[in-house]
């Protein structure tokens, strides 16, 4: 079994003490059922992973101290993905991906066929944390509150190449597209289930920084067609090509 | 609004009168709302799919006439996923996404470390029947019984390769192991949470047929693991890269 792996914002340090909140003290006892002498890891994306020894756990909470520096933090590619939130457990599940896929913003975008429960930042704020841990990335990525699309594509900066995931036709596979944007900024949209609206996809292909691919012959759902074009980019453009040193 | 889509096992031919079932009589009326008049399509692999008119619609079911072919039947390419079940949630996961991702078999195996709830074969069915209707594939994936690794690759067949998802370190990235793969037979082999033991590993390694595969620096889930690798090989050998024709 490896130690539980725990995100920690405070300043890792060797010899350092940290006391654990309620809520991962309960995690470590009574879920993972832990005590004193054993190990667990620590990380943030200022100081990487660490290891430390749980030196108390009672009712009170577990405190550890902090042993040694296991790895230096690493950061994702920088790639957004902006999603039509869905229904919540496809809306959960795209989150989940999404960390686990490397992406350092996840920006929900209200679109004219989005039907949806209402986003939950704090619920989906911890199920991002759970899956960092999980999948032992440095960092959290960066969840923002839903917007308009239009809203945020008007701000759109100039720098960052949007794949726009267009299932209504005639967009280049998504590979191809790919090939000659190795470097750089990138963000992925994808839309709600029944798509982006004519007038959509009208406006967001007549941006100069937008691209549109496609992703094979069949109808993908929303939550599919986000992890497979964040797996495409990672693979051609990301951190997935050979060692796992992220480029800047 | 697209018309609902409905695999049916019946020939297809121009005026054909068919008779839905009990369950699909009820999805169509109650849950899709559709009355006498309204339109559906039906499909099969061996007719491709027709358009159909709602000639009845009561409580003692639904009847169809069939009107006209809309599109010819397309074959998905000869992939098949072998994974090891995990939880209710995540299985029925990579059942869909499998069937999404255009694989023709789907073999759940038994590995060490597998801990799962028993594989429902017929909740299975029902699920890879409705994703096959809603991503507009025109077959139905073949699910097989589960069965023990070991008994699985004991009869391999030469000709197929095996892509092994071996989070385990070294190995060559899955985007460029599938280099000079392109076309024939292949199948993913996807692991437990918890990953293969290192005597799996190493059994698996020592086929001649199995090829060791890495998704990226990041620890994927079970269920995303299958999602990414299946999206890498659509993209590079399968049906993604161009027009729709499958390949035989």
């Amino acid at each position: 079994m490896t130690d539980p792996r725990l995100y920690c914002s405070n300043p890792l340090r060797a010899s350092a003490e940290i006391r654990l909140g309620r809520d991962e003290s309960h995690y470590l006892v009574s879920v993972m059922r832990r005590k004193a002498g054993d190990k667990v890891r620590l990380f943030n994306p200022q100081d990487g992973e660490w290891s430390a020894d749980i030196a108390a756990a009672d009712r009170k909470g577990v405190s550890l101290r902090l042993e040694k520096k296991l790895r230096a933090a690493q950061r994702v590619p920088d790639l957004d993905l902006l999603f039509a939130p869905v229904k919540k457990a496809r809306t959960d599940f795209i989150v989940e991906k999404a960390t686990e896929l490397g992406v350092r913003r996840i920006r929900p975008v209200l679109t004219r066929r989005t039907i949806a429960d209402k986003v939950r930042l704090d619920r989906l704020s911890a199920l991002v944390r759970e899956a960092a841990e999980q999948t032992e990335r440095f960092d959290l990525p960066e969840i923002f509150e839903a917007e308009k699309l239009e809203s945020v594509l008007d701000g759109w900066p100039a720098d960052r190449v949007l794949f726009f995931c267009d299932e209504a036709g005639d967009a280049m596979p998504m590979a191809e597209a790919l090939r000659g944007h190795e470097t750089g900024k990138a963000a992925i949209l994808t839309g709600p289930e029944g798509g982006f609206t004519s007038e959509e996809r009208d406006y967001i292909r007549s941006l100069p920084i937008a691209i549109p691919v496609s992703l094979g012959p069949r109808i993908l759902r929303a939550d599919t067609a986000a992890a497979a074009a964040l797996t495409l980019w990672q693979s051609c453009c990301g951190d997935w090509s050979g060692g796992a040193q992220a480029r800047e």
